[in-house]
């Protein structure tokens, strides 16, 4: 039985990634792809518009036979965290592949890079010291350290990054895990805006998410019909926007409530101070706080993190093992748990034994965290916020 | 000069605030009315529905002198606590007299009361002694106490009560201020419906106020178009329910955030634990809470202190003595301010001198914190975060 995994945030599920889906069958020829997929908050630091059950239907509905969660520790944080995450539990399931889309698409390059930064040779390493002694920030001076020390050109776009901290955790785990690659097709990662074929980026649906005609079709029917209900229902669109208030509230009632946070570094804190008690609103507080060391995206992880109360070093998050946690599954994903239960544990439900296992323990808690402030934004948020607890993986029989 | 005190809320000022400022000249000849006024949190555990600036104009445009804040830790606190606040501040003054109003309006009978409590004799002691041993709440056994131990029946109804307060404090402080005390007219404190005659509670004001025409004749006219300035420019009506989100945003982020705090005993805290996740809204959420122990107002007090992070204990409250603060004058007031200027050091404007002065700092912390939450629920709550560090006494040089 071959398996193949892929990292998704399907935020929302869209025809680009229907188009990932259908190549990574293709290429690995796998009886199952499981997905590891973003909970309730996104690597760019926001809310997912829609929560991770509605989104683990969307996924089913489209194909996927297995969702897993990528705890939000990980899914809302650096590409290399981000990364770790996802390969430590594709890892602990013990898939045969990976598949990401990526800009170059070229496998091989990709394999390159990251085997530098696996394995920090000595030339990579004196050349990396040098760029940060220059005053480039680390993720810069690492960029301009490979481009130096690896024989091979690479541009190093968001997805590109993304696939080189893949297989470098691949290599760093020594996982069997095989790293494939698909090129990603026309604008639809990038481009904020909407396109006319089928293909948009989810960043360009997320901004149109009023304009429900203009985004139908660029998403699976199954995708849109529970976009429209999960709205309908008063459960979204959760955007950024709506956590400024509760941001703004910390900083009223903890004082130095940035300062020593993770990734608040260089008198970050000052330049939040500065703005934070006139800004109307978190995009223009953020704006203002941008400096070229720190990316609107970095800023709004910080943001998001002060805001859940996440205190977990990146550090910590490096040493330790993810748990593996279902979400849902169709039938041949039924399967597939039943026949890997003996391997390995997975949480279905959460309950005492899971919440006091002092491995997952605060894990788990911040995902609790995490959900309830994202239930926080609906509109009888008082029905939601002890979904966690209340959840049961959802189960679907077959593609509707 | 002879200067007479009173302690109000304004929450908004109406008619019948106007017969008790008319009253209290008329029975004291004063030269000088001051008030004490509750900030922008009052004492029955709600933020005032606009805040104490707009207050403040109101009061002055309506005929008192001059308006001193009664600090957040006092203000919105039992009427122990509440009356130990007003009456420091008067006694810093070196008021005349205090009038309030009372049910009885009899100054002899809350005066007799007043000695019992305020000197604790030796039979009322074992009084209480026995009642609480009874099971019965503090206040309650207090009351059963005094009715058993005073000779004179009064009935403990909120004023009497609140009367009693001042007296005891006037006793205890040894201060020279001479309590007077004027008979509550009609309905016009505790009916919550809106009355035929001009007359109508402040609680009924609140309930009706998106009903302008209704309370319109209720309150003299320069109150009323300062609430439609303040209601137009987006800066109120704040209620309880506003906060509800912020409650269970530190309920969600601060695991047993009521343990140990202020006033919450024998559990309370898992009555809220109970309730918390699944009410719809505050006023659901304290209903469920409420018990006979723990009236409405406490546990509405209890909500505010923990959204505002009020951890000033009672005892520590009674221990020192609170910051002479004004907030607005007219010409008369001017002059008065400018004669006890030599006697008193009042704070006019928050500078380092005052927030760093150990003395005050943290009351002034808390106060600061507990305006700029009143602010966070204006529609522009940006421009107004910071009105308090901005914030000059108001002048107003005559009655409009």
């Amino acid at each position: 039985m071959k398996v193949a995994g892929i990292v998704v945030e399907y935020n929302p599920f869209h025809n680009g990634h229907l188009y990932h889906l259908q190549k990574t069958r293709e290429i690995t020829n796998a009886d199952i792809v499981v997905g590891v997929m973003s909970g309730n908050f996104i690597q760019r630091g926001e809310p997912a518009i829609v929560n991770k059950w509605a989104r683990t239907k969307m996924a089913i509905l489209n194909g996927v036979d297995v969702i897993f969660e990528l705890p939000f520790a990980y899914a809302c944080n650096s590409a290399e965290i981000f990364a770790y995450g996802a390969i430590s539990i594709l890892n602990q399931l013990g898939v045969d592949f990976v598949v990401f889309g990526s800009e170059c698409g070229d496998i091989d390059k990709l394999k390159e890079a990251a085997k530098h930064l696996a394995f920090e040779e000595d030339d990579f390493k004196s050349s990396l010291k040098s760029y940060l002694k220059e005053g480039y920030s680390f993720p810069k001076a690492r960029e301009l350290a490979l481009i130096k020390t690896c024989k091979t050109n690479i541009e190093f776009s968001s997805n590109n990054i993304l696939g080189i901290e893949y297989i470098k955790w691949i290599y760093r785990l020594s996982s069997k895990i095989e790293p494939l690659t698909i090129k990603r097709i026309g604008a639809f990662y990038n481009d904020p805006n909407l396109t006319q074929d089928i293909y948009s980026s989810a960043t360009a649906i997320r901004r149109n998410i009023n304009n429900l005609q203009a985004i139908k079709n660029k998403m699976p029917s199954a995708s849109y019909e529970i976009l429209i209900e999960e709205f309908e229902s008063g459960r979204g669109p959760v955007f950024l926007e709506d956590y400024f208030k509760l941001f703004i509230y910390n900083a009223i009632v903890v004082p130095d409530f940035l300062k020593n946070k993770i990734d608040v570094k260089e008198g970050l804190e000052n330049r939040f101070e500065k703005y934070i008690f006139n800004s109307p609103s978190a995009k223009n507080l953020l704006e203002n706080v941008k400096t070229k060391r720190y990316t609107l995206t970095r800023l709004q992880r910080i943001f998001i993190h002060a805001v859940v109360r996440n205190n977990f070093d990146q550090k910590t998050l490096l040493s330790i093992t993810p748990y593996v946690r279902v979400l849902g599954f169709n039938q041949k994903g039924k399967e597939y748990l039943n026949k890997i239960k003996d391997k390995i544990e997975y949480i279905t439900k959460l309950n005492q034994q899971w919440l006091k296992n002092p491995q997952y323990k605060e894990l788990l808690e911040l995902e609790i965290r995490s959900s309830m402030l994202h239930a926080l934004q609906y509109k009888d948020f008082h029905k939601y916020l002890q979904t966690e607890f209340k959840s049961s993986p959802i189960y679907i029989s077959s593609r509707s």
